[in-house]
């Protein structure tokens, strides 16, 4: 597989840009993103579920314009601007981000990803596949795709591999949780996890060769996962991944923050 | 300083003493806790403040009793056994049981480490804090305390002052938030972080010759977290923490899982 120095895109494409065309008017929220990030498209498919009114404002996370930075200090997407305010205020980290927007749409919509509030116990499982994901899931992610060395890469995917298998071992123990059942509806896991799992059936299954874990349970729950309409809504097509992963699949000098700790050895910023 | 070869205590001592002591009897919940770590003194304290009722059961971290691992699957603790449930069922990890905690308190003592639910914001932006005390501030305690090379000790002694004056300003910015603000009381920022700042007045200091940053406002918070009587009921005397982390201190061979993952570079378990 030759580094063809492609790089990165700035603007959705396929079903991504559709919603993006739909949100450009002013609202009380504006979404600063980038159309490849993965936590990006976390924060944009609950206000798409939540159906909390938003623009989008699609920047150049590696650019960093001085309005993102107003919002989200280290200049990582993404960011919110909250305009009830004046002046307006920013928010930032896609975990606390989607805990905000669930008491937002608890006030208004009365939609929600989490199992209802008088169940303390089941939101709390939910929390802890959450912390999964953040803490083993996605930065094994990034360590198998940035590692070069032929033996890293083998280690690393089996790595990955064990944190989705894991995954699933930790839904199937607590059923009942957004669409990992049959008949369930969007979930805190499910968009939490689903952008780093779209790109492992593109991204790394074109730069390592990765196929995801096998079994029925796992298949039927992606296929639902992909094809819910308020997750679909924020894909772009797949090329646009393939382009803007390939210089962290080849780790070329890089200014992602994210690529650079995994390559120190540290947590995700 | 000579490595003594000092063994990690399994029994508290001191006003965490009096506390286990008036928490024997059966309760609805049973807490698993190790006295001298600070994941469980989070959690604990917590418990002593939101007023709900609990057992404690110290057990030794680095044996893992079985009654430990069913409860939480790594063995790490704390642990909580609800037995509500039948069978009992387990909680892990010290930041989802504290989401946990707050959600049964709305329920029945309507006490709250947090901001009311009626501002969002306002609990968005100590959620921002608490990201930032598990993902920057303990991960550089660890690095400090496990370093051995005078080079790494210096540039972790530093990134670790940095992550705590960083807390400083994080919280400067967004006023009314716990015992920050004289009058106010704890918050879920004061117990996330407080262990990791005791044990610096105590093993860092013993070990390292480390100062917390110097400043009337910081000092002033510090005087009142210690101070704080549901802290305070969750603390052992100074000398159970410096035989406990004398381990640490001198990177010994460890079970200790956090030991282990920042020694090999990874987020901690």
């Amino acid at each position: 597989m030759a580094d063809t120095g492609k790089q990165y895109h700035t603007k959705c494409t396929g079903p991504a840009l559709k919603t993006v065309e739909n949100h450009v008017n002013s609202q009380a929220i504006t979404l600063y993103g980038s159309c490849f990030c993965p936590f990006v498209q976390r924060v944009w498919a609950a206000f798409e579920y939540l159906g909390i009114p938003y623009r989008v404002n699609e920047v150049d996370p590696y650019k960093k314009p001085k309005e993102l930075l107003e919002v989200s200090p280290k200049g990582l997407v993404p960011g919110l601007k909250l305009h009830e305010y004046n002046p307006p205020r920013g928010l930032n980290e896609s975990t606390v981000i989607l805990e905000y927007l669930e008491a937002i749409a608890d006030n208004t919509t009365k939609r929600s990803l989490l199992p209802p509030s008088t169940n303390p116990y089941a939101r709390a499982l939910v929390r802890l596949q959450a912390d999964h994901v953040n803490r083993t899931l996605v930065p094994a992610f990034y360590r198998f795709l940035q590692s070069q060395d032929t033996d890293a890469q083998i280690q690393n995917g089996k790595d990955y591999h064990a944190a989705i298998e894991q995954l699933g071992e930790l839904r199937a123990l607590k059923s009942g949780l957004g669409l990992w059942v049959e008949g369930g509806d969007l979930g805190l896991v499910d968009v939490m996890a689903g952008p780093w799992l779209l790109r492992s059936t593109s991204v790394l299954k074109h730069y390592r060769g990765f196929s995801l874990p096998e079994g029925q349970k796992f298949n039927a729950w992606l296929e639902r996962l992909f094809n819910h309409p308020s997750f679909k809504a924020t894909c772009s097509d797949e090329q646009l991944y393939l382009d803007s992963y390939e210089r962290y699949a080849f780790n070329r000098p890089n200014t992602s923050q994210v690529a650079n700790a995994i390559n120190s050895g540290r947590g995700l910023p």
